[in-house]
C-alpha cells in the first residue's frame, strides 16, 4: 500500500456510451466505498464539460437500487460529451475545479481520445504541483484501443449483432423468394471488430450459415469482388447475409457511403450509408431484390442482449480503476489480461494512459481469411469467450428497467467558466 | 364431436414470418399428435408452394426437442412463400395432391392474403366434393387481422421495438450533445399498429420520456407539422427519439420515402426509406445532427426478445385449430379473443376465413391522440398485456440456438406441375 492521499473522487464518462458502461460505474462507486481516504465519491456530468461546468452529483447519496440498476442500463448514466479541451484556459479550469472540491482521485472511462485528455490533466496536475492520481477505464464498442486484449463494451455488442444475424438468418431462410441478400450495417470506425464479430452467428463447423459475406474497414473494398462474392454465394444459397462495418473504404481510402454529412469535433468523419451502398449495388447490378437493416445506436444500447462475461469484466475494470489509484498508480488505464491458458481467463492490468491515447489496435491480418470476407480460427478462438452468458435483465411493464439517478447536486465553489 | 374424418394433416406457413411463427407450427403438431383421425403430420415446404410442387415433410418423425426448439425459432421452419395461386389449373392441383396423400386436415398459418388462399381452397374442395377441413392459424407482426383481437407475433415485434426505443433512449439521454434527433423505422404496411407499440417505451407517467413523437400511415404526414413537432420537443428535452412506421403516407395517399423500388406479387409496394427521409428533413431544415435506425427484417425475427404471452398464444393457436378441425369445424381462421374482465385473460375462438381475407384493421381513431404523434390511454390498455413476460431463450455459445428440422421428404406421387 503506497502512502495514503485522502479526499474526494471523481468519476465521470466520455465518448460514445456501451450496453455495459455503467457497469464499470457502479463498479467503481462499490469499490471507492470500500476505502475510508476516499471520503466524497463525485459524478462529474457530460464528461469534461461538465467539470469545465463545475456540474457535479452526490454518488454516495444515490440509493442501492439505483447503482444495481446501473448494471443493467445502457447509455451514459452521468451524460458523456465530444467536447475537446484544446486551450490552455480549459485544462487550468479543470485543474481548479479539482482543488476547488478536493479532488484527488479522478476516474475517466472512455475511448482513446479520453484518455489522451485523462493524460493531459495528469500532467498538468504534476506540473502545477496538485497531487492527483488520474486512472482511466477503457470503454468502447470499437474495441480499437491497444495495450488491453479486449475492451469492455465489445463483447456485448458483438453478441448481439451476431444473435440478430442468426435471428435475421433464420427470417431469409424461411422465405420461400430465391436470391434474397439481406445487408446488416454495423458500426465501427476506424477498425472491422464489430463486423468480424458477426462471424459468431456462424458455427465453424456449418459453413452455409449466415453472415456468408463480412466486409471489413480493413480490406479496401471493390465493387467488383462484391458482386461476384455475392453471385457466389447465391450459387449454393437461396439467401446472402451480408455484414458490412460503417466504416468501409474504397482501395483510395475514401469511405464508401450513399451519405456524407461531414465530420466530428475530433475530426472523425460521421459515417452511415454503407448498408444501403451495398444494397444498391446488388439491385442495380444483378437485378434481384436486397434489403438492408441499419443497426445504428441500438447495437450499442442493447443491454438486453448483453454478454454477462463483458458486463461483469465492465464492473471489474472500475473496481480495480480504484484499487489502482488507493495503491498509488497514476497516469495508468485499467486494462483487461487474458490467461495464456486453454480456458478463458480474464484479469485486469494497467498501462500508461500516453501508449493508449490516439493508438488504433486493427484486427490482425491474419484474423481475416484469404478470401477477405470471412473471419479465420483466430478470430473466433479470440471472441468466442467475450459473449459467453447472457446478462439477466430485469423488466417491467414488458421492457427492460433502467437506473434512474437522482443527481443531488454538488454546491459550486466557482464562477462561470468562459468558453470563449 | 362431429362424425369422425380419418386422414393426414398438412400443416404450411405463408407470408412474412414472426418471431413466434413456428410455436403456432409447435402447438398444431403436438396437438395433432393427440388425436388418431389424423394419421400422418405432414408439413408442406414453402407453403401453397410446396403444396403445387408436392413438396411435403413427415413433421411426425421430427425429434421431441426439434419440436421444443420450435418455440424459439424465428422465420418460417417450413419455409413460406409470396406466391399467389391465380390459375384455376393451381387451384385444382392443389387438391390433386391433397388426394394424392389423403390431406383431410389443412392448417394454413398466415395473413390476410393466406387466409384468403385457404379459403379458395376449402371452396373447391367442397364442390369437387372431396371432404377436407381448413383452417387458418393468424399470423402476422402487423396485427391488422380483422376478427381476432390481436395476431401472434404482434405481441412480440412491439416489445421489442418499445425495448430497443427505450435502450435507444438511454444512450441519446446520456450523450451530451443537445438537439439529438434520432429517427427509428420500424415495420407496418398498411397499418401503424408496429409503430404505435414503439408508446410503450413510455410510462404514461412519465412523458418526457422516449418515444417523443410517432408517425402512423394513419395520421396524413405533413413536412411542415414533423418540423414544428420536432422543434416543440428540442425545446423541452435535450434529444428527440422519433418512431415513424414505414408506410407513412402523404396527404395525397403516396408512400412517404427517398427510395421507391416497385411492389410484390400482391401489389403491395416495397417500402423503405421513411426513416431517412425524416431524417433528412430534420438536417435539413433544422440543421441539426439526426440519426436514423432501420430495425428491419430484425425486428420480426427477434426471438430472443419475445414476449412470453405472445409466445404462448401463438402455440394456443397452433393447437386451437387441430382441436377446431377435430370437432368437424372448416373454412375458420382461430381468434384470439380477449375477456371483459380488468385482469387479461386470452382464448380462442372461430371466424369465418371469408371474412378475414384481404380486410384490413387499422388502429381506432381514438386510440391516437390528437396531437396526431402519441397514444392514448386506450392503446395502452389493449397493447401492454401483450408484451408481458419474457420468452426463456436457450442460448449456445454466446448465440441463439434454433431448431433445425430434418425435413424427411415424404414420396412423391404425382408428375410435377406445370405452371405454364
Amino acid at each position: 500500500m503506497s502512502e495514503q492521499l485522502t479526499g474526494n473522487c471523481l468519476i465521470a464518462q466520455s465518448g460514445g456510451p456501451t450496453s455495459v458502461i455503467n457497469s464499470s460505474l457502479a463498479g467503481a462507486i462499490t469499490e471507492a466505498l470500500n476505502h475510508e481516504a476516499i471520503e466524497e465519491i463525485y459524478g462529474g456530468l457530460n464528461g469534461i464539460l461538465g467539470i469545465l461546468n463545475e456540474n457535479l452529483i452526490d454518488l454516495a447519496a444515490e440509493s442501492q437500487q439505483s447503482i444495481r440498476a446501473l448494471r443493467h442500463t445502457p447509455g451514459a448514466a452521468l451524460g458523456t460529451c465530444r467536447f475537446k479541451l484544446k486551450r490552455p484556459e480549459d485544462y487550468a479550469r479543470v485543474i481548479e475545479v479539482f482543488e476547488a472540491h478536493n479532488i484527488r482521485y479522478f476516474f475517466y472511462a472512455g475511448g482513446n481520445d479520453s484518455q489522451d485528455t485523462a493524460d493531459k490533466i495528469s500532467k498538468l496536475a504534476r506540473e502545477r504541483g496538485y497531487e492527483l492520481r488520474v486512472i482511466g477505464i477503457p470503454k468502447t464498442i470499437d474495441n480499437d484501443l491497444v495495450t488491453t486484449d479486449h475492451t469492455p463494451g465489445y463483447g456485448s455488442v458483438i453478441k448481439y449483432v451476431a444473435s440478430t444475424v442468426k435471428e435475421v438468418a433464420c427470417d431469409n431462410a424461411g422465405m420461400g423468394q430465391h436470391d434474397l441478400v439481406q445487408v446488416i450495417e454495423v458500426m465501427g470506425r476506424s477498425a472491422g471488430w464489430i463486423a468480424a464479430g458477426a462471424a459468431l452467428a456462424k458455427r465453424r463447423d456449418d459453413p452455409s450459415g449466415a453472415p456468408h459475406l463480412i466486409y471489413l474497414p480493413e480490406v479496401a473494398f471493390s465493387p467488383e469482388k462484391y458482386i461476384a462474392d455475392v453471385q457466389r454465394v447465391l450459387q449454393k444459397e437461396k439467401y446472402c447475409v451480408v455484414v458490412v462495418g460503417e466504416g468501409l473504404l474504397d482501395s483510395d481510402g475514401n469511405y464508401i457511403s450513399t451519405d456524407s454529412t461531414g465530420s466530428d469535433a475530433f475530426g472523425h468523419s460521421q459515417l452511415g450509408g454503407a448498408g444501403d451502398y451495398l444494397r444498391k449495388l446488388v439491385e442495380d447490378n444483378l437485378k434481384i431484390k436486397a434489403r438492408s437493416i441499419k443497426l445504428g445506436m441500438a447495437q450499442r444500447a442493447a443491454a438486453n442482449c448483453a454478454s454477462a462475461v463483458d458486463n461483469d469484466e465492465a464492473f471489474l475494470a472500475g473496481q480495480a480503476a480504484v484499487k489502482a489509484a488507493i495503491n498509488g498508480e497514476t497516469d495508468k488505464m485499467v486494462t483487461l489480461l487474458r490467461g495464456e491458458g486453454e480456458s478463458y481467463v480474464c484479469e485486469t492490468g494497467l498501462a500508461p494512459l500516453s501508449e493508449i491515447a490516439n493508438g488504433v489496435k486493427l484486427l490482425p491480418e491474419n484474423w481475416i481469411n484469404e478470401d477477405g470476407v470471412s473471419m479465420s480460427y483466430h478470430f473466433y478462438k479470440y471472441a468466442l469467450p467475450l459473449i459467453q452468458g447472457e446478462a439477466a435483465m430485469p423488466f417491467e411493464n414488458g421492457v427492460p428497467v433502467h437506473a434512474k439517478l437522482n443527481c443531488e447536486k454538488v454546491q459550486r465553489h466557482l464562477s462561470p467558466h468562459n468558453f470563449e
